[in-house]
């Protein structure tokens, strides 16, 4: 393996991932741990990541960059969020060190929307929007759909604004634990773009402007009156899910035009693109994975983290 | 105690409330309890029934009417439903008899809206339209509040159209199970309709038509942003999803005018009546103990089942 220049984390509430990366910001090897947030004791931050980075063989004075919610009240350390409207500089700027490291290690601050009608908190995805070269000239609608998904508008390199949406978690407990669950069974199949119940539902959800409370009962209807298989009723549960994230995101951002920026990877990229482009937007998938270590890479490098060690030993 | 008429049982899911009425429908004994449908074995309705019957001192042939889910799939026996538009003495008409009662024992049938684009179904609810004289006559916007809200279009009589609202399932799961729980807190408060935080986020969806994605995660931001209480954060999870479904019930029942019959009891009466005047709709209370009691006297009524037996003795 050659050198690290750097190593890297993005450390959520439920997930830790680790690389190294070289002096061009590739990977040179990864871990996946479900050692999150929640998983870890007090203290123990310092411990959990020096058991990856000697698992991978790390120098042990490499510096780590970091993002996501070891940066939260409950996490390793507060970094105290950056308010909007920012520049991708001056959030990468806000990255503390953490406490009780035996390395350098920084942490990248969230973001957050201090408005009245519509405040709103991110930790983590502010990190993928510095890796997505693209945002840093004109106007982007970026949409990072997942548990809570984001939808962000950035001009210039600018987050003017974003907003929240539960379309993940929702999806999760009405299809575990509501009425539904009689509907989608005790697995919910995994959901195709070409799917026409998943279609015929988006399309409802999209024409009702995000409205999702007329809809989600005639799931179970359905399947009581009209045989909707559970494979069935999972697909409807998403594409209203899905359908009315967009048409409610898409009014509350009605002023930027152009193709919306997906960052995204696989099945879910693919149900959004589809879903996107039936409310008319055309659609450029970014990969979240990629894009999240150059955004890790670039704070590093506004950091000051990347140089001489990079071409040590 | 007075010689009872015929006994009458409201049998859901988790619940089940047995009263003996006399000769005017009166009730002359109550008892609750928690034996609803997935508390009963196989073959156990029988002797649940008996039970409560035997602890009110019931004479041992007296008839007993009953409504809710007893009368499902996974009930005593099932009930087919009656297909809307049907009156309600279409409905009454389809009791069926339980088999294994040691005495007269008929259930209600729920009844159901075999519409492709807004299949529905009920159980118990049609018992309670049954219970109010005033839908006799004219055209009617009735609104039942509860886990599974229902909204139903009458006229003259006759049930036109109904809707289901997941409104109280929603706001068991997001305040218990949902990131908004950290925000809420572990014993969400009871709202009350003049609380101010309820009012705005009321106002905010029926505003946006019903559109609850957009505010969800505005919740939990307000908390960590705006030092919203965990007492306001419960409000305002209410305003917005009763705000929601006020919004998304009007807009499918536009056609119907004139005050809206709300068939609720105390708190939930008052932030529904409280948010439908706030959408600028008149509202006239009907208490929902006494309109399902109504409502089974009227079926007990309508299938011969009162008579001799109230005059024994």
């Amino acid at each position: 393996m050659p050198n690290p220049a750097i190593a890297a984390a993005d450390w959520g509430t439920s997930h830790l991932r680790v690389w190294l990366l070289d002096a061009d910001g590739n990977a040179l090897a990864e871990r996946r741990s479900a050692e999150g947030l929640l998983a870890v004791k007090p203290g123990g931050f310092s411990d959990v990541l020096e058991s990856h980075l000697d698992a991978m063989g790390a120098p042990a004075t490499l510096s780590v960059i970091i993002c996501g919610m070891a940066g939260s009240r409950q996490g390793w350390i507060e970094a105290p969020y950056v308010f909007v409207p920012a520049s991708v500089g001056d959030i990468l700027a806000g990255a503390v060190t953490a406490p009780g490291a035996r390395r350098d290690v920084r942490i990248i601050p969230g973001i957050a929307q201090r408005d009245e009608s519509a405040p709103d908190v991110m930790r983590g995805e502010e990190t993928q929007l510095a890796g997505i070269a693209e945002l840093s000239v004109g106007s982007h609608l970026v949409c990072m759909p997942g548990t809570h998904s984001k939808w962000v508008e950035t001009n210039d390199g600018t987050v003017s604004g974003f907003g929240s949406w539960l379309t993940g978690e929702l999806f999760s407990l009405l299809s575990r634990q509501s009425i539904l669950r009689h509907s989608l069974g005790e697995s919910p199949a995994s959901v195709l773009p070409d799917n026409a119940t998943f279609r015929h539902w988006c399309a409802n959800a999209l024409s009702e402007g995000g409205d999702i409370g007329a809809h989600l009962f005639r799931i179970r209807a359905s399947s009581l009156l009209l045989d909707l298989s559970p494979a069935d009723a999972a697909a409807a549960l998403s594409g209203l899910l899905i359908g009315a994230e967009i048409a409610s995101a898409g009014r509350r951002f009605a002023g930027v035009g152009g193709p919306v920026t997906l960052v995204a990877s696989s099945s879910l990229a693919k149900l959004y693109e589809a879903a996107l482009n039936m409310a008319g937007r055309e659609v450029r998938i970014v990969d979240g994975d990629a894009v999240v270590r150059a955004g890790l890479f670039a704070a590093a490098r506004h950091n000051g983290m990347i140089g001489s060690i990079g071409t040590q030993a």
